[in-house]
């Protein structure tokens, strides 16, 4: 195991972060039908990790989650929400038990997860002086991850799943406008199960967010299928609206 | 302002506590038709405040959550859950200027919300050595809160109106055999909002967690009222379920 930049920035780290407290981003990027999670792999580690870093003792937390995902996705305007909070005991220190005189990271650390749902093309992954690798990767295929990075990325899994029951989502991950097998394929991948046609119509229909074109999409040899398209502001609206 | 427990107690929290972390805790309680939450006051302050405290270096977060809470409270086995994460700039660092040489309350902290909905009859308020008052407070009718404690209730309690539309709740809450306006009015309650009848019971039944009792509510001049009981089974797995 080579550890040479992480030995280097321990005293940094020291000096510009508070101890303590770790930041966990998951970001979801759906693309051709599939799920994908950001991950990288540092140069000093065989397994790989989710993107992640340290809050500057003069930033805002929230700020400090979208710093950390930017240095090492090179994506900004992300909406990162807090999932959860991951705070026990040894979570971290046994990863770093093998970096004997790298006393941050050897400290007890409480992540904040925070995640988010996205494009595929708003992110350009770059890697920073720690990563080697820095990649989409399917979430039913994914390599071993470091540390309870697994669990992290489950809870937030639960999290967009339990988010789908009760929010509309698929603006700005379908194109301007799509079809209604195309719009069920995106909740069935999020899912990881197949829906119903019927029930699956009934109910985004519910939501009043939809509105269908005049136009059916043209080409193809069978019947041309509807088009719809989000209706901007009842979306908006039902993002805020509970169902009761 | 008096300051002298504040004052004696910074040593032993740098001895016993991780530095920059602290938990607060929204503690909704429902009875008699209000819902209220748990608040208490320290004596060395004019305003009200959550029930917090600090993560001890060898705890893992989850169990200082409950611990902070059985403290303030004397409540335990309250389910709590992570709601949100408060880690502005001076968020508490403002409210503590006047304590010049409590260099334990000065440090930044972030601070972990957690969140319960309880039975008012499990808890019974305690205070403890800072505090003079732990009480139940309708949260129609609250009082001033220190630091950003209302914006952490109000996140608590967008929280929870969230899970009301996804979720079932009452088990616990409501006695053992009720009337659906008694459940109608859990939800109105929580929500802060009239439901219409008709819509409230289609919605609730299709959750197929309630068994109606063959005898209705005795006693009453007017036409006895159906009376209902939750089917634990189902309610358990509506838990767990989504809507998709």
């Amino acid at each position: 195991m080579i550890v040479p930049d992480i030995l280097d920035a321990s005293a940094e780290f020291w000096k510009k972060s508070l101890p303590h407290i770790s930041i966990d981003c998951v970001v979801f990027g759906f693309h051709a039908n599939s799920l994908n999670v950001l991950m990288l792999k540092l140069k000093s580690a065989d397994n790989w990790m989710l993107p992640g870093g340290y809050v500057n003792k003069n930033e805002a937390i929230n700020d400090a989650a979208k710093r950390v995902l930017f240095e090492r996705s090179g994506a900004d305007k992300i909406f990162l929400n807090v999932f959860g909070v991951f705070g026990t005991l040894n979570r971290s220190e046994d990863f770093f038990k093998n970096y004997p005189d790298d006393l941050w990271h050897k400290q007890r650390f409480v992540t904040v997860g925070y995640y988010a749902l996205v494009d595929h093309t708003q992110v350009t992954p770059v890697t920073d002086s720690y990563s080697d690798k820095c990649e989409w990767m399917p979430i039913d295929n994914l390599p071993t991850m470091v540390m309870d990075h697994q669990e992290i990325l489950n809870k937030a899994l639960a999290t967009l799943r339990e988010q789908l029951s009760y929010k509309p989502i698929g603006y700005n991950l379908l194109p301007e406008t799509f079809t209604m097998p195309e719009l069920q394929s995106l909740y069935e991948t999020i899912l990881g199960q197949k829906l119903n046609r019927g029930n699956f119509y009934r109910k985004i229909m519910r939501y009043n967010i939809l509105v269908k074109l005049d136009e059916p999409r043209k080409g193809g040899a069978h019947k041309a299928p509807n088009l719809y398209r989000f209706d901007e502001e009842n979306y908006k609206k039902a993002l805020n609206d509970f169902n009761w």
